[in-house]
């Protein structure tokens, strides 16, 4: 069911950014959907408006209790200039489960789905055609209920924002170092590790501050019970190939479900690979590690599809993966997923939506 | 050092609530105080002005990664018409903590309570009158830079706003019924638990939800690691008279560092209790509970000083705490509390500050 889409076409056109040179998310585009909730009314007021700033009451509850989930996906140019999208209907799923945690109103994922679809075609110039870039798409939901209380806000805005963006890493992917983190948890079971809400993110800044200091590109958290089983890295999820299979953690409640993580899954699945989704700690990793049987490690996600981890450094231990250069597997993969993301590839899975 | 402070005056002045009815924060006053901050400037600006919506950028960090830590105190109108506030140079120390943690940048404590005291003294007239009424004063802080990378926010929003709220319990105290939560969790080491930060506090709406639908009033926290150690009430620190003394959680760094709680603490020793800062166990709280041990229970906290528990459920099992009646120790702290809050008993501890 589609309410009716109101548009109101903004006057003013922005510069658009003129080379794959554009810092992550800074530049927005000319228009942004909005859509608001009340408990009277439900999701009401479909509408794209030019992006402009939201005006929101001081108490509103985003602002005090964090009530907030939101998504990450993008939209790519082909060399023939179409506009795809990677697995969408995934994103707006799992939106619903990370507000089903934040007792947040679920959403009609078909009806949004289709608005998204307008927006994206309204604003199909601003996705970028240079290599690596795409456009950013952030979907989020806030409460804006004005009030105090620690409760459900019965007011929510869901609106989705866009973002032309840059290659993750200039020149394609390299391997990068991440720290094991061992003070700072991320997320623990019973808590919200597996919703994409505001409050997993900045609770993570002070550990990427110190692994930052000490050269770290990122940090690898452990689970917040034992702190010994490897979870995720900041914004990725973590594959490892062990003595010729892929290794990835488990869904234990605390990691997030990525979709480029389930995309992988399947393609290693179909390339015959041995695939291990279980509890590994980071003892068994070191272990595997001195025994000269971890062959690859790289995350993978939105951002940077897979990215190659080249060097774990954990409590003073340095672990080398496959001497610094990427693996044949992490590599593989890259050039599956982006080609198929890019349109160069053919899509066997029906993973890309046109726009 | 206080920087030149700029007041706007409203020229339109509300209603004031004519009762001590009034519901817990959906009222604001006149005006707020704003400051800002940016990396070049620091903290800057310092403004009190008609209380009015906010305009943010829909990319704001604060609606993404929840960069955010608040406070809350209360000033209280004495019989003879004098505003008290209580320890609050408690709060501005606890929002530095909780700064910290977010990796916000701290504020120069001294110099913002010179601001919340011109605030409140301007707002005076609101502050009610009533039995068990207050002014809610909510100072918080929001990531307000327009990016979506994850990292530290450039630029912040200092605000306080207030609002005239009604007794916690109308009717004076009374005891409640907790549900311990053994699904959902709060918090865990290394966590963001010692913090005041929004996503604590949505993190729980699932658990409070569940423990309501079961005729509970609030939430008894366990630890996320072993999920037998006692944390805090939903809002509150929370109090055990055992056996003739009085147990208390230690300060684990998932448990908030409750201003109440530090101010019944210093009370209970100079009254000569045996007061205990330990962890203890829901399995070891059920033992002394059926050793007919367990002879009071409350929580302590801003919002209601004391409230007595007169009910926990926990797996099934119910452990009632005094015949639901009142304790002897809860109602000579609440007394206590209260009267040197409303300056109907000797301040010996130099608590109060008059506005």
């Amino acid at each position: 069911m589609t309410r009716s889409l109101t548009t109101v076409e903004s006057r003013l056109r922005k510069q658009k950014p003129d080379s794959g040179q554009i810092p992550f998310g800074r530049t927005f585009t000319d228009h942004m959907f909005v859509m608001d909730y009340e408990e009277s009314k439900g999701w009401h007021e479909p509408r794209i408006v030019p992006y402009e700033p939201l005006t929101l009451d001081p108490a509103a509850m985003i602002f005090h209790y964090g009530q907030t989930v939101f998504e990450g996906l993008k939209a790519y140019r082909t060399d023939d200039g179409r506009v795809l999208l990677f697995r969408p209907e995934k994103n707006f799923e799992r939106l619903n489960l990370s507000s089903e945690r934040l007792s947040i109103p679920p959403i009609d994922e078909e009806e949004v789905m289709d608005y998204l679809k307008k927006l994206i075609d309204l604003e199909r110039d601003w996705v970028p055609e240079f290599e690596g870039t795409s456009l950013y798409i952030r979907p989020f939901i806030i409460a804006t209920e004005p009030s105090l209380a620690v409760a459900p806000s019965k007011m929510y805005k869901f609106m989705i924002i866009l973002s032309p963006v840059g290659p993750y890493f200039s020149g394609g992917i390299r391997p990068v170092t991440i720290n094991v983190e061992e003070e700072f948890t991320r997320a623990v079971k019973g808590g919200t590790g597996m919703a994409k809400t505001a409050g997993n993110y900045s609770s993570g800044y002070q550990a990427q501050e110190k692994a930052s200091k000490e050269g770290n590109a990122d940090v690898l958290w452990l689970d917040g019970v034992e702190k010994r089983y490897i979870e995720e890295v900041g914004s990725m999820n973590i594959f490892f190939k062990i003595d010729g299979e892929i290794v990835t953690p488990a869904l234990s409640g605390s990691i997030l479900r990525g979709i480029t993580r389930t995309s992988i899954l399947e393609l290693l699945k179909e390339w015959g690979w041995t695939v291990n989704e279980r509890r590994i700690s980071i003892e068994e990793l070191y272990q595997y590690y001195e025994e000269g049987k971890l062959e690859e490690a790289f995350g993978a996600g939105t951002a940077a599809v897979i990215s190659p981890v080249g060097e774990f450094n954990w409590l003073g231990k340095k672990m080398v993966v496959n001497n610094h250069e990427i693996g044949p597997v992490a590599q593989k993969l890259y050039d599956t997923v982006t080609g198929i993301q890019r349109g160069r590839k053919e899509d066997d899975y029906g993973w890309t939506v046109e726009i």
